[in-house]
């Protein structure tokens, strides 16, 4: 049964490749295509549309069908091309030609990118809550261990001293300005495309800003060609906001793999942390901090897979899109995953300390030489020769009392000036507005 | 179970994020593993590590591993990693302790990567075998319809005039040179891994020689490390072979999309390949097309995402290759999927005529008026001068018949040396000798 | 002459490749890497590292160099690896031993940090000034010609009637939202990395936060790790919103190549801005447009370019970041460039009338015949089913008159709230206090 | 001057847009453009559109033309927009209107995919040169160190000993495979696209493979609508061969650094071939293998960004192409040069010996002693627990004598094998035919 079938029986080859995996996807989006049918026949009651009596009776149907959809209950049946072909059939069922009317006011379009809207946002929100946590760890174990020094390498070679304090605040404060962009595409996203219909609009009055305030956005996607435009678009912009989060976690999986070989030994994991070898029985391999890594990136990729799925199409709806929703939508719990897992692991990593005691680590202090002579009245250039000459020589002895002082240093790691960049952006989210709309709709 | 536990067991959340996808993706290897192990025990046995006796029934076991794969009855049980662990815990239920002794000499490092060739070169044989029929439907349409013309454009202007001829034929064409490019990627595909175990080659005696000639690889990843490292670097290779295949069918679907529009309607499609609109109730979509470009377009991103997932790792394994199997292995059967059912959509394409009668298409025609006086011996740059002067002044008639003798051209399409083309391509995969070697080592 | 040789010379083949085109590509942050010294030294005097009459003297000097700069009349000479050495080196021969104390508390790396933030900052500027001024001609051509209708696709099949009104206020609307992601880039962009030196800070006194404030900046990178690290990741954000940006413009520019083809006619463009053919005397080409579009494609690979080269590097400065810059700072005069030309281009644009008398769009109408037996009490489907059996028997008779009245549609633009959106994100960004702290360190 | 203006002048901002940097780039296919004329020419005189007195008039000025621009004097003079019109408009100077005929029967269309590939088959020449020599620098450095061992690493953690032996091998035949695939990318190339005018033919009796002998072309590109598709997609394939050759390059790069860090120590560079820093008078850092990767990363974007830029475009000419040359000639020198660096460095990079010395490496003989066992009878899975239970007790003792014999193992490196690789590929090629067809035309 299609919504739209006219007497021909597509071809069953080509039914199975156009409808792919949506029955699967869509079972993602279940909740939200619901939330999204109530706001939208509350306003058409408003506007005539609805009678009176038939709101509270379409409601309560759509109430117990979102609790399903929570649970877990709600399935796409089979022949059923999608979500909203499988609400609308529900609710005919049950209601009989009532059911027929949520359908007015809008076209498959709108919907699905108001369901989209909607799962991005709850999407984003767990995500952003999973950092922020990740965030605290962090700066947890920065504060732990800011007295434990460890080489500071440029080019890979050692070159000043730096700290564990150093090294976890610096993955805070990266992650924090990574949620300041994914507040930008929230805030892109977090905008009403319902009443765009199939992209050109409608001609009935609908009522656009009273489902822009019943579904909690901070805003209206205005033009109905542009609310169909960003299609793709948002979820573009979106992919690339998470896979810069993505990008700092696999950086730090990158630094945490290379101080756990033999060669830096500067931290290591829990032995029921780590995996071992089928042939080599002294192995104990950071698996975990690995596939984060691989994980990660893989999502680096995603963002330009749909700029080639989407690029180069004029404007108005195109079939591609369907696509996009395959690439995009297991996003959300790929990166969750890589994000929890790596708090789990990281709040038990095992620092190592007394790292610097090893002498291949001295010529880290060859600059707290330089600049002790620049503080004693020698120019700069100067000091540097000096240096150079003694290490050239072999005569270079480190002093490895550093006092570092400025704002950001060894010596003063502006922890709380971190945590409240995080924090600020969180609130900046304004997740609790969205939630108590959303409550308001459905109680 | 691990092949590798030693006492300590693995936290399960992080044990639930190392497996990841591997139990279900390997089901799709399992019986290119059953083969390689059979070509392993027959080279260990010659050299002297397992009993004369022995291999006869490991081999037999193997047999109807095999077998079970095929018929899709294997199965990774719970808490068993992988699908090597998974053989090796089959046979040595069955034969004891013989069933172990078909690890020795390798390390799932090199069996993975086995594994991959052996399902990659199958999995291209099937693409070949699929682009090859959809060539062949190319080129029978080309020749059906040689004598249609249409206009030709550049920078989406009517320009010239083409054909159906020249516009079948033209991806005819293109999808021969993909299979060059994927001719390249098999051979580099096609070259024997086993024996570099965990990437470092083994103490034992080896026979690298003999296993490649059993499994009818044609020729041998010589050094060990280098076997190693073309994990990742081969999954590259063949997906940007198989993302440019993907590319010609995706701009052939553009077309199709194109030349559906009510704005050029040059083609249609029957009914029952079309799908309609849930509130526009004229509507008769080419979905099947966006969708082979959407499909296809996503392909196009896949080389990319390998490349971020694996580039800046240094020599040596990292378990982050496991994401590029979760990457690389879906992809033969999205991309057949799409050839398939672009050959059984193209075979129905109905066909406009008389596409020229329409006098807007009438200045095609302006630069054979041009060559008509240049043959006249009026010299090239005055001639462009007088038809753009008849234009200019509206007094431009054109003269519709055409006659085009060159090779390549409107009048001789050069189908039979396209096919040539094609045909000798394909020839030299050598999917028989491979077929040859394979059976003997299972009969 | 390096700032670090001790004796050795370099090999000449190896300085070749190692400076690359850093020598063409500074010049671009002269000015900038001035104004930075001049923040530093300030401070510098301020924490005692440099005498109080010293401090007049060197920002006497550096004020003519930025003049220099800003007038063109820089230059790196032949010999002088970076723009921070020639810098050094011309306060040097006019100051001696004096010139040589600004390098004291910083590396290169945190000098070219600076060099390139003022840089984004400064350029970002510049693109949002053009955008707002596209955004602001778009509005006005959508104002213009409101009530000219057109074919509204989906599919690229006629679907619902849509207007020039919609199609441009679309492109304003999106490029609003393309401001918004920048503006998140710029937030991200526009904090200080100054004080970090090579990654690991210093152990000088150094007053961080008068920096940031003497160079107008909204913030500071205070973990000196996640400065450094900050090299590469701010690139890749700014460039994927500029390339969000020109993604906007080049669906733009595809629709106006689709719509000036003779098989849509909607628009033209004068024939000064076309472009003809060296054989077709008939061709007038929109090259304009797609070569924003091409120029803009290009752009949209920038972001994956700069993941390639950064991405799975360890933490800590690396060489490879050299490379970054050659790929990011030619970014911003190309889309400069683009945005400009449309802004031009589209101003000349030429809006055909009376589309849509063409009957191949009467269907354009079958939803508004739909809906309006909804309004008369007829059930959606029911309506649905009516109006498709006319259009199957070719009975069909369009009524062309339409009344959008809600949020967005063609009867309601909603042109000034789009205009606010766009306001209101420009002043978010704060070039005005960025504007009045450059102008105080320079006066 | 345009070849096409026809009274109308262009806009000037408009102009010096569409121009772009072509003046620029079009000089580094003047000598094949010139080539390419050159058999036009004689193809022409043979089908009777050039009289036979005329040939050597035009083919004397032609090759005049062609030494210019071997020697560097060509230049593309201001107003003139590319470097066809150019050489039509330095004929016509020289030889008046016999001059403008060496455009009958062809379009800047099918004269600059000539010129395309006859670069793109001269750069490709280039680059097997260099990537040969340096494999024999890499085989010759393997035989040298053959006895040299390291610790081989699999997840970064020490796991079987390695050599340098293998390790440059490995990279040797790792470049050979990319010759593979790049000779797959030059068949694609090396065919005549030529007679295929503006993508559909032309009505002049031209002969297509006498230019394809003349030119020394492999085969054809017989379809014309497909020989103008081959745009962009001839750009796309071999640039993906490249970044694949590239990718190579980066991780023998990423390897050096790593080993040349205090924490590997493995490899050194000679001080000529190291910088310093500006604030540690210690550093000698390997920037030119840091240089040699992100150059090759940045390589590596480059087929996704011809993807964006051509995908989804129809079939048929569109000016975006401009834009594929400008991402797509600089590879060729930019390439070239890193693999000339990379053999200059690897013939000085100083190697170290006694690395296995450091106990921390002594588990890398973990699998050599279950090996032993098995060897004298014990199963596998009982020869790795007793090694398991030594390590664990702190008993292990490694022999460090190892005998591996298998091919491509430690003892027995095929160095022969792959040199013999190699040298089937490059002949392969079959650079000789092409350098002696196109003497012919020259002299």
């Amino acid at each position: 049964m299609k919504l739209w079938e006219k007497g021909t029986t597509v071809n069953e080859a080509i039914e199975k490749f156009t409808v792919g995996k949506d029955r699967e996807l869509d079972i993602l989006l279940a909740p939200f295509d619901v939330l999204g049918s109530m706001a939208h026949v509350t306003m058409l009651e408003s506007v005539g549309l609805i009678e009176k009596d038939e709101l509270p009776v379409l409601l309560d149907s759509l109430k117990k069908l979102y609790q399903h959809a929570l649970d877990g209950d709600f399935k796409i049946e089979e022949g059923v091309e999608d979500v909203h072909s499988q609400v609308e059939f529900l609710l005919t069922q049950e209601l009989g030609d009532l059911g027929k009317k949520i359908h007015s006011g809008r076209s498959r379009n709108d919907q699905v990118l108001l369901d989209l809207k909607l799962f991005t946002r709850s999407g984003i929100r767990e995500i952003v809550t999973a950092a922020g946590q990740l965030i605290d760890i962090l700066l947890a174990r920065s504060e732990q261990h800011k007295e434990v020094l460890i080489p500071g390498y440029t080019h890979l070679q050692v070159a000043m001293p730096s700290s564990f304090g150093l090294w976890f605040g610096a993955y805070a404060e990266s992650l924090s300005d990574d949620l300041e962009l994914l507040l930008s595409a929230f805030r892109i996203t977090n905008q009403n495309p319902l009443g765009s219909a199939a992209g050109y609009g409608s001609s009935f009055p609908l009522n656009r800003q009273m489902t822009t305030d019943l579904l909690g956005f901070n805003n209206m996607n205005y033009n109905v060609v542009y609310a169909q435009m960003g299609r793709g678009k948002v979820e573009k912009i979106v992919s690339f906001a998470m896979a810069n989060l993505a990008s700092t976690l696999s950086k730090l999986a990158y630094d945490v793999c290379l101080f756990t070989s033999q060669n830096f030994n500067f931290v290591s994991l829990p032995p029921e942390f780590t995996t071992g070898s089928s042939i080599m029985p002294h192995k104990k391999n950071p698996d975990v901090f690995e596939l984060i890594r691989g994980k990660c990136n893989k999502i680096q990729g995603i963002p330009q897979q749909i700029a080639l799925t989407v690029n180069n199409l004029p404007s108005g709806y195109f079939r591609d899109l369907q696509i996009v929703k395959e690439i995009f939508l297991p996003l959300f719990s790929e990166l969750h995953d890589c994000i929890s897992i790596a708090s789990l692991a990281l709040e038990k990593l095992v620092v190592n300390e007394h790292i610097l005691d090893d002498p291949r680590y001295d010529y880290l202090f060859s600059v707290e030489a330089v600049n002790k002579l620049v503080l004693k009245g020698v120019p700069f250039r100067e000091a540097y020769r000096q240096v150079a000459e003694q290490i050239e020589k072999g005569e270079f002895k480190p002093e490895k009392a550093i006092t570092h002082t400025h704002e950001g240093s060894i010596g003063n790691l502006c922890l709380e000036e971190i945590a409240r960049k995080k924090s600020q952006i969180v609130d900046n989210f304004g997740f609790e507005a969205i939630e108590k709309a959303v409550s308001a709709l459905l109680q």
